[in-house]
């Protein structure tokens, strides 16, 4: 059994079924009926208009959005534990042609308004330094916090007021919004962000994000930077299908709250040896070496987070079945 | 009927079937077991020990393949209608952080020894100028012309003359060695190859190319590149089981006859009309307006190449049922 | 007695004597009291508002010129023998982030619309093609030819016309500039030059280029790339004070005067030998072998050009009598 | 009597005289008979055989050092206050094309083996985290305390065993050496340093800095790269000038150890107010806001330094009875 990372999931049937019924002819790139979709299905989404592109992984929907905030000789501030700082092995840096990740730390992998201030206040407004450009948070962030609409709001209004873009890297925004319960416009646009990272994969996609630009002004220059980074793949087809899947009935979002559910059976068990609150779909816990050896030898996988702690992942695909048993032995420890 | 291009082409069954089966559990990015057999399956088929990545698209390929032959101070000696020089939005100069395409002339988009001497002889070696650093061929040509092993063993000679990588972009390496009947090995390493881009999206994959490096050393930065780019896919087991299945019984080989053969009944009905030998699936014919609009009418779709001529494609799945009434209307002109 | 490169010859005394009357302390960087003054000099100078900036070198000022007017996804329509593209390192690649270099032919390195538009032309608007964002035309041309104010407002009229920036080249503008006997303005932003690398080294100076801004709204981001490029010096007021020193008394116009006359004394010495009409401070001659080795036994010193053909420079300091011996040893030939 | 910076203190007499020596014909970018004598000088100076290079500026030395060092896809290890992180724009990430700083704390901007150790043992050998290729210090610090030889020494072991480059920002490497009184080989490659960012400017200088490599096979990309960054003057006998007035009869130590004792005089003066060690020429003092408008308001110029102290820096051009009026007012507080 293992809680190792919702990157190892299998694919959702509905989206492997997608890819057979776009297997027909139709025109490469992006010109065919289904990638043409994109752009109106997620408008409807977030009850307004926006501009969605497919790619292939998060971090280069995470990097195109940098590119299209950020200047190469500008800088975007983010959380010291934020995806594309300490995971993208420089994606963003590539992508933006060299800007600055300014980093800022805080409990959770979670950026306040302070903190944020606390940086750019920092620099001196002057050649010399690197000027801030734009805000990237997390959500829900690396240990699995889900921001509020209220505290993305602050932060958007910090970001406007300071004139800075405002990214979200959404690899688990399903989880975050099934936590929320609330609309996607919420937490997103009326919320002030400008792009969202929206991923599938972790949730039970293949291999296709969507890129959001809120401000459809924004997004003309990743037409040419997604070709540029030879992201445009010539059957886009099936990257769109995957997507359109997702989101027929609400797939994305039964996903992330079946996993969401497993998480907090975990938690439940988990009890004061939760490090964090579990909002979305991870966990991590306070265990000896000899705890986590023990959970091991009973055939339960997941990753070590530093020293004393476990990460435990739970993907949509997990049935309660599947995780009571590894609840029991949390339990029991 | 179209005759677009090969990118608009449907995937082939075993390609999607494979998808089917590696939809299970298994470790994320290219830990997986399939992707791990790539460089084992590709060291086979080209009788060598090569590193094989996947990526999503050619041009990806190429430009990974470029930024591990050239320091973007360097240059690269490429045919003024080369795929990476007119067609990529400038991806090559992207991954290698702004080397120079050295663009040289000569019919169907072929290098020739003398046509690359030329240009290189013409760089003074100072530091002034960039200095070539790499070549780069496409097999097939982009207009469907294919290099014997001997005219690419004579380039390679020059290649290694002179100190320079040497890259093949194949994004229809299929079609050129169902044409020459061939081994791999003979057209890339053999004949001086260092790098190949290996299309299969072409000929019936989905979103998976491979790179294949036949000097092992030359790959190692790859692995960085490819994550850097955003191209390493968390789920990369759907990206090998693609190339896995186009591997298994020669699929590749067959495909690429099949588009092949259906190119040749349409290459003896053009006769005079073919503006270059017909040799891999596509056809460039010299039509009139007139019999352009006349085919058109006839409900067969194909691109306007310049004035007075039109290209055809022929896909992988294209039956000769299929395509033998465009064959009688090109006779009938 | 050498003809070899302005490039090599001295210092004019002014600017040395400017170097020691700003030898006092004063604020660093470009805030002092002299680099303060550079606006306002060329604002003066070109009967319109312009920024102005001190660079280190004619390769830097171009290229952050380039850097300003076109994305690193966009193309620069150039000479195909402009040093921009061939005697710089790739430096325009290396600031614009990998913009490429769109080359064009014609005689004298001279661009005319009909070759531009013919570049342009043969670009499809989509995604796939490098689009172009700028045209750079060199003044006076890499082969001594001066374009007039109509033959740059013609190019300057298709710029707009296509939406596209022009900068110029302006290494040796001055001698451009005292050919024509026009005013700066109007062979420049009077004719639709957007940015103007205005050369002072080959014409006297030291270490300090002017780069001008037309256009002050182009010109922010310039202060950041000029720090980020290493190109800030900190005690920028020897560059400024160069600068001022060049346009003190038009010294600029004097010293490029002198250049272009001796170059005239060659010139009619030279007659039927010109490859192009002198019109700047550059000579190029069909010579034999025998011919060159024969001035150059006699002590002349110049480089060979290509085949069968001499380059000649005469510098600011190069006076008749010295250049005299020269022009009889032509006329013998 | 300002003591804000040393970039604003004049040029010293024996530099200008240089360029007045040097005010003749040769040849032109680097090919002239002073540029070349600064290989041979340098390794004298050092001991060893060195590349040397000019450069107009600091941060270009700096990032030409770390782009020899460092690909684009990997890291450098620097103190979080450091010049390269924080006052030079993104120069390093512009030149090494994205490679990321990897800041580190510590007092007095120094950086320990602990800390350093401490970054990287925190990095995953994997393709996901961007990879430590070289360490930056800076002597003396940006708090201007200076790295002993020994204290080098370890960095250069734990360089060596980690298998990273080691670069030294020396912008005030004079005023360090003139401290230590030690050879300049003991502090530099004789306890690991790979690369040296040697400092003439803030000690003299007027637009010449000295990039030397210790180990001649890392510097041959750098003649392209400084020609690619538009900092290869074409006039280049004036900077080798300048260097090797400084050079003559130990001018820079000379002038070094004049701005170190006038440092050492406000030192004794500050006592207790002294927040580091005075090694080098500058000093922070403990003041409060009313103490230093006290000591403006006698004429004594410098900067805040964050809260509640100030950075006072000696140049090498203050005499002992231009400092000692300050010395008495800092005493008398």
């Amino acid at each position: 059994m293992r809680f190792f990372s919702d990157n190892a999931a299998p694919v959702c049937p509905q989206v492997l079924a997608a890819l057979g019924e776009v297997n027909i002819l139709d025109t490469a790139y992006d010109g065919d009926r289904w990638s043409q979709q994109l752009d109106g299905r997620f408008s409807e989404l977030f009850g307004t208009e926006v501009r969605a592109f497919w790619v292939a992984t998060g971090t280069a929907a995470n990097s195109l959005a940098l590119a299209a905030l950020c200047p190469p000789h500008g800088g975007v501030v983010c959380h010291k534990e934020a995806h594309i700082h300490v995971d993208e092995c420089g994606a963003p840096e590539f992508y933006t042609h060299g800007a600055k990740l300014m980093a800022v730390g805080g409990p959770g992998a979670k950026l306040t308004p302070d903190a944020i201030s606390g940086v750019i206040d920092g620099i001196r407004d002057d050649v010399h330094q690197v000027q801030p450009h734009a805000i990237s948070i997390t959500q829900a962030t690396e240990y699995g916090l889900v921001y509020s609409p209220a505290e993305v709001a602050v932060i958007g209004a910090l970001a406007r007021a300071r004139g800075l873009g405002l990214h979200m890297d959404g690899a688990r925004f399903a989880n975050a919004v099934a936590h929320l319960g609330c609309a996607p416009a919420d937490v997103t646009w009326k919320a002030g962000v400008d792009v969202l990272s929206f991923g599938f994969v972790k949730n039970g996609g293949m291999s296709a994000e969507a890129l959001i630009f809120f401000k459809p002004e924004l997004a003309g220059a990743t037409h040419y930077r997604r070709k540029r980074a030879g992201l445009l793949s010539s059957k886009g087809r099936y990257a769109a299908a995957q997507i359109l899947a997702m989101l027929e009935s609400d797939l994305w979002l039964a996903n992330a709250r079946a996993a969401n559910a497993g998480a907090q059976l975990l938690a439940r068990a988990a009890g004061e040896r939760l490090v964090y609150p579990v909002e979305a779909n991870e966990l991590f816990l306070r265990v000896t070496a000899e705890e986590a050896a023990g959970l091991r030898a009973l055939g339960f996988d997941f990753y070590d987070w530093g020293v004393g702690e476990a990460r435990l992942v739970v993907s949509w695909d997990q049935a309660e079945e599947a995780i009571r048993p590894l609840a029991e032995a949390i339990a029991g420890l």
